[in-house]
């Protein structure tokens, strides 16, 4: 191990005591035939790793147990071929070499003393099937909102019967490599849910028609996965306990009934709400616990242990949770990626040093977009083995003598400032120009909906001050010449970006006719309005700037006119679970859509353009708000880089940009960037990020097996 | 090596004379230090599997080897870790790891003597970057169309500089593993052309502002490409002759002046015109050849080797360009998918035989939808490895004696008799109870601009009638009783799917109000019209039939309304590449869209239904098609499989059903599973498709090496 700046369970600052409040929540517990060591639980989630990288994996579900998540789940998990979720990546257990793979991360968990939970999971009608091919298998037949132009073949009862058995066989092979807690997945309108919901099974058998005859599938595969496996492995099941959009047909009284009537097969009660947009509710629309009025009432049905989920971060809130008995454990998916270590800041009182999750679901887009893991907050996400980023540890330079100075506290300046300084470099400043740091999260935290993306300044502010070789420096704004004369050795240019004024957008680099009358995000967020009436804001950045700015405006009042070149307003939002409810909040505040309008020109009367079909479109109105494109505000790295000379004799051996201020990109990017420099800022091209580990396929190059039926 | 039934090289009834007037076809050509064998060549285009799956990558190359494809190109490649192509997989070669893998696919391709290249390739402002989160690269600060959000780097002198270097390192990589063809690719937008336009080129250095300047940077890497490795391998580059959507500010003319300025540095250009969906042009708006008018100019500029496409699969038409000298190689991405022994067919004369690429563009949509490589006219294309199929070769089966009978002369019917009958079965039978072949296609063909989808029924009329041991048996409707005494051993149910008439749809399986006025897509395509004036074709199948059918009635004076749930018309039809176009060629035939819409009832004068948003909507109309969902035909499948004391007594031993009448699906997979069930049919549980082989990660599992520089 090399020499480190921090150790994981040391404070920055040296405090370690519990709140005697927070004691219960290391209470251990008894699932079936094992026990968790305390009550936080690391639920099922994707992560893009499955079977596939399964190092990879392992390291990112290692580093919870590490961080004192008593339970860790891995990604789900097909148990049949024609549940193949290509082209995203699961934890395919269908077969031995999935299984195989998944036993590295169950070692991983494993050596920090958690238990190892793995969801068995049948996509059903919902199975994307990109790889096998195969036809889809549901209920009845039916289809998907978001697998267009198929529907599912209708199990025949050799089917059922065929898949039951993988359920079980998948359990063996699960025990065998080592899980602790085997579920079967009941919930987000997966096969069991098909089969429960009586818009999507419509058989006439017996696994159709009454509650208990659409309970009858989940009743008989946890039953036969209890009876082959019980002894060994707590058996856990995924409920919805109330229907949201995916799950139309069951509320809450009805699944009540479902689980009293799975019951006594069952450990472990994981409970949630309904459909993915309210499950992975954002911090926009669902506030911290918002599931608890629903799954509050789980506890009428089962006297098992029941663990659920709501953004919690707050130990306060936890606490009071597992005291009244409504949840036994404290689930979690996003807090758990955006802070590892939440259990142990607990027990050691440091909670003002636990990375709050925002509710940006920017690691759920990350996923909806086929990517691996990421987080807005957590840079080293997912970067555990490929990187080798530990989020607790940093490697101390070899030599840390270096002054350095970063100029910009937006998200990339602070992030890099606190790394650097976490790896124990001996003077580090961060100046900005603001009297306050943040950067462009000082105005997006105040749009409307947003104030929690405020954790990201929240978070570095507090780390910063705590760290006593990283001087903070505010309401200075450097020139090229005080930059020279600083006395710093290294120089980290994040001076961020800023909208431009011309309209000019990807693709379309031109100035827009007129622009000099309108408006930017910056401009209105600084104060200025335009005249009274009907606005337009222009949107081409499609994610939350526009509708913020928009709804900012009509809630004073503006007729709000938003324009966009999507065919949707604001398709980023779609792919962070939010688009449905932004639409429906714009529309009902009163703002008016046009979608699919290239905006050419305007005055002070009359905006025009055209559709994506080249025909005319205009609107008269009295102001415009361009909301087109950022670009970087670099000027100060031009002129410190232009002129190589001087920095020799200023003593400044190298000068790098990160953050918005080399490209503009999502803020969670920034924050990469700025980690990324600080971890290796001491390589030998720092600028140019080192490559990281792949997990290539060919594994079987050596060993071509004969392909036959599952064993 | 199994024994087999069909053989390549060996036609299916025994002819075997090439037409002499494709002879120029098949003369070498040297281009560099190499030969390539004949004239036709693979170019590069992606499969899906790049270095990440080396073993199905070579099986899917070196069976064009195999089939004659004297060169043969892997996936575009990557030579930097900033043009990260994640979620698309491609043929990373900036380290040793990828191009180790790669070598397993230059193998493939040598073993039956053609020639393996290599498109090195760095993404620019394109690049997803999504494992790697590196900030994106280009000349200048712009962002790209797709990737919303973010803008690139402004490259430094230091960046050029960096990446010529990369290019040179993953060449002689290449040449190392055994590249006979190496690239820098200068087409499609990437990083090359983002240099060449002055669109997206503002640089005020060397590298911008003159033609002369903007082609610096391509002049430059290929001279150095050249001077590593051009005594070993020969030097491509790719070109757009034209520009199209992603290459604006580049005509003809002055890539003219291009190539002559790269000429020297070049052994063959590979051109194309513009953007995607002009390259890879589907047969719906783009005639087999359509680039010629801009690709026969190139011959102006160089005396070089020219490569070029067009979809090209009639002979004589190849044979005439190689012998106009207009281009010397004949360049095929699609149809060397749709048939890999297209030359080899070609030189044996059996022309009737060649799987001629529809031009559907349903390969591209699996690529665009992040799957791996599929085909709607070759069930095997990609399964070479995973599955083991061979286009031409197909396994005897031990007892070759049970009669099957195949009911239903559909995609899935025709290819599972047609595979049986080249597996050796001695007694196929495929009764169809139309006059004609074809199902579902035969009035599909039928729809404005979809002809060619009938090469998929034409090719298999063909096949069928060639196999001596299948009778093809037309116009004849099978009753259960029928299928009982038919006396066949197997039967295979294929008997397709229909249109609802009731309106229902995924996720709302109640019908619509009204629906009984409505008129169904067979009915339109049977004669059936609602009364002349304003009809309303509702489609939440979201590809081509609902554009198709309005298409259809527009042409025939009918005020045609195309109203569709999805956000934009066809969005399927963006995954092929033809989306824009649709919808601006339905415009231009008066076509009026309403997207974002629910229909929830209609009468003779009305419809009504409600936004995405909840709000009503209203039209008045004369009529409606319903282009909702299909259902599957299986109601003789059920009958059948419901008295299996029948069956036995009829000698029956199994039921089997695929393709629509099994689940609806998109053409391509009711010909796939009618593929499967035919090469599986002697399997334990045919039903059931056998797993495939993967390559799953973990290869470093061994040998953790340590992340440093890339060498």
């Amino acid at each position: 191990m090399a020499d480190t700046a921090g150790e994981p369970g040391l404070s920055i600052d040296g405090s370690t005591s519990m709140d005697p409040r927070h004691a219960v929540l290391f209470e251990p517990l008894r699932v079936g035939p094992k026990t968790l060591p305390n009550r936080f639980y690391q639920v099922p989630h994707a992560s893009g790793f499955g079977s596939s990288r399964p190092l990879t994996h392992a390291a990112f579900r290692g580093i919870k147990a590490e961080g004192g998540w008593g339970g860790v789940n891995v990604d789900y998990a097909p148990v049949s071929s024609d549940a193949d979720e290509t082209p995203a990546v699961a934890s395919d257990c269908w077969d031995q070499e999935g299984m195989t793979a998944l036993g590295l991360v169950v070692e991983a968990i494993h050596a920090h003393g958690s238990l190892a939970g793995i969801e068995l999971n049948h996509g059903g009608a919902y199975a994307p099937n990109g790889e096998s091919r195969h036809a889809r298998i549901a209920p009845s037949q039916i289809g998907s909102f978001s697998l267009r132009g198929s529907l599912a073949k209708e199990m025949t009862l050799h089917d059922i019967r065929r898949v039951q058995k993988d359920f079980v066989r998948a359990a063996q092979r699960a025990r065998d490599v080592g899980f602790d807690i085997v579920y079967l997945y009941g919930a987000h309108g997966y096969l069991v849910t098909q089969f429960l919901s009586p818009i999507t099974n419509r058989r006439s058998d017996e696994y159709g028609g009454s509650l208990r005859n659409r309970a009858r599938f989940q009743i008989e595969t946890l039953q036969m996965m209890r009876e082959a496996v019980g002894e060994d492995c707590a058996i856990a099941t995924r409920v919805s306990a109330d229907g949201g959009d995916e799950l139309k047909g069951i509320e809450i009284d009805e699944m009540l009934e479902v689980i009293s009537l799975v019951d006594p097969h069952v450990d472990l009660f994981d409970v949630n709400v309904g459909g993915w947009p309210q499950d992975s509710g954002t911090s926009r629309y669902f506030p911290e616990g918002s599931q608890q009025p629903w799954t509050s009432r789980v506890r009428e049905a089962t006297a098992k242990p029941i663990v659920g989920v709501g953004r919690f971060t707050n130990p306060d809130v936890m606490a009071a949770i597992v005291r009244s008995g409504k949840l036994d454990l404290i689930g979690a998916a996003r807090p758990a990626i955006a802070d590892p270590f939440l259990p142990t800041k607990i027990r050691e009182g440091r909670l003002d040093e636990i990375r709050e999750c925002t509710g940006s679901n920017l690691c759920i887009l990350r996923e909806e977009t086929f990517n691996q893991v990421g987080c807005l907050q957590n840079a080293t996400a997912g970067e555990e083995y490929r990187r080798g980023w530990h989020p607790e540890i940093f490697v101390r330079p070899a030599d840390p003598s270096p002054a350095i100075l970063v100029i910009g506290g937006g998200p990339a300046g602070m992030e890099c400032a606190m790394v650097l300084g976490r790896r124990g470099y001996e003077a580090v400043h961060l100046v900005e120009q603001d009297p306050e740091l943040g950067g462009k999260l000082k105005w997006t935290r105040k749009l409307p909906t947003l104030g929690d993306w405020g954790r990201v300044v929240d978070h570095r502010v507090i780390g910063l001050a705590k760290l006593k070789n990283v001087e903070v420096v505010l309401g200075r704004r450097l020139s090229t010449a005080d930059v020279l004369n600083y006395g710093a050795d290294l120089i980290v240019v994040a001076t961020g970006s800023h909208w431009v004024t011309d309209g000019s957008q990807p693709g379309m680099l031109e100035p827009i006719a007129g622009y000099e009358s309108a408006l930017t995000p910056e401009q209105i967020m600084a104060g200025k309005r335009p005249p009274m009436g009907r606005v337009v804001v222009y949107d081409t950045d499609h994610y939350y700037v526009g509708p913020g700015i928009a709804e900012l405006l009509a809630g004073e009042g503006y007729e709000t006119h938003l324009v966009s070149t999507a065919p949707i307003i604001s398709p980023v939002s779609d792919e962070t679970l939010e688009g449905d409810m932004l639409r429906r909040h714009l529309r009902k505040l009163g703002v008016i859509f046009h979608t699919n309008v290239n905006v050419l020109g305007f005055d002070k009367t009359d905006v025009w353009g055209e559709t994506e079909y080249g025909e005319e479109w205009n609107l008269a109105a009295d102001g415009v708000v361009l909301v087109t494109q950022q670009v970087s505000e670099d000027s100060l790295f031009r002129d410190l880089t232009s002129n190589v000379e001087a920095l020799t004799a200023a003593g400044i051996s190298a000068v790098y940009c990160t953050g918005d201020a080399q490209a503009p990109q999502m803020p969670s990017e920034a924050v990469f960037a700025g980690h990324r420099l600080a971890r290796e800022i001491d390589t030998e091209d720092p600028s140019f990020p080192l490559p990281w580990l792949r997990e290539n396929g060919g594994t079987s190059r050596h060993d071509p097996r004969p392909r036959q039926p599952n064993p």
